[in-house]
């Protein structure tokens, strides 16, 4: 039989989850704004951010309902702290998204970006999108090797973000200052958002196995 | 009389108290590090990294126990949630100002900063510590009015921001795409610092008057 703790867990995993969703699906219209210089898409993530603002306070409320009406204790204690945790890492996911939109707003009519550096947006966006995806499901699944997992794709857009740099830095960069500085700023967002999902998977790591990713790691092999 | 919830927060608030010292001294030693291309002090910054592990890690220790064995409820409970947010603000205040710590490194010999722009670091820096002392004040006061002031110097630490990129952008800067990258990303750590020390202002102002920051302020004008 399932207890009120675990129904209340999967009411707060979901809100969790919907809040994941979220930010993937706003982290893609914003790289969509940012590649396409389309305003409309910009202002439209920017007008909806109340969206979040509301899920998130619903996740805390969840989460504190849990504490307050079920008093878990050890495991299951853990459990909640980290949806707190989890939550707060889902929000700045948001936060750098919109940083997004809000450059391909400021630059509009313009392009923000060179020809040169979209392709590495576009796949950094693309890598962004595939982890708040991989976020959400191990969120559902508690599945500590996806979990895991989500490292590889933490290391494609380290990979990326060096690359960026590298061109930023090394070649005749022929752009000028101001857009070194906006290409900077984002391909910071898209990493720090890929560092918060790779957050959330190692908290799973340890909420299902209740071992580090890296002691998992050292396990599995 | 005290309650051993009382005596357990008080454990928990020092532990908070002194994270928030550890990352106003990491950043002061930082930006020394920074402004005299001093690598002794950049590597002797990064070698102690350890020291605020353990701390969060305490800090995270101290609050389950709180929840696990004193159980508290309303207000108490959202009081030991807070905690858990408040490290988790200061562990990442600590992260920015290894970071500013790393470019100095990186950069060693040469200085990171153009002269033109080390003053708006220097004040940045002094912010920045200020911003880290009055932290933890606060978490030790509990005074919201404290708590919300700190609000004074983050809007400060914005004006520099925005200046610093107004030089970076408006004017002919002659020092190359390289030293704007490094002056636009340590700008960002920052300003981010200083976010952090503001978010924990916030949590001890609802912590203090269960008013939200605004409502705190409508309420004393």
């Amino acid at each position: 039989m399932r207890s009120a703790y675990h129904e209340q867990l999967e009411i707060l995993n979901r809100t969790l989850g919907e809040m994941c969703e979220l930010s993937g699906l706003t982290m893609e219209h914003a790289t969509r704004a940012l590649l396409q210089a389309d305003l409309e898409v910009a202002e439209k993530i920017i007008e909806d951010r109340e969206r979040m603002t509301v899920l998130t306070a619903d996740a805390e409320d969840q989460a504190f309902k849990l504490l307050a009406l079920q008093a878990p204790v050890a495991g299951e204690l853990r459990e909640v702290v980290t949806g707190f945790q989890i939550a707060a890492d889902i929000d700045r996911m948001y936060a750098l998204a919109l940083h997004v939109a809000k450059v391909a707003r400021l630059r509009h009519p313009e392009p923000a970006l060179p020809e040169e550096v979209r392709g590495y947006f576009a796949e950094m966006g693309r890598l962004a999108v595939r982890l708040a995806q991989g976020a959400r499901e191990v969120l559902s699944t508690l599945d500590p090797k996806a979990a895991l997992a989500l490292g590889v794709d933490d290391d494609a857009m380290d990979d990326l973000h060096r690359h960026l740099f590298s061109v930023l830095m090394d070649r005749e960069w022929p752009h000028g200052v101001a857009a070194a500085v906006d290409v900077t700023l984002l391909g910071r967002y898209y990493e720090r958002f890929a560092d918060h999902a790779v957050a959330i998977g190692r908290r799973v790591v340890f909420q299902a196995t209740g071992k580090t990713p890296e002691q998992f790691a050292d396990a599995e092999q």
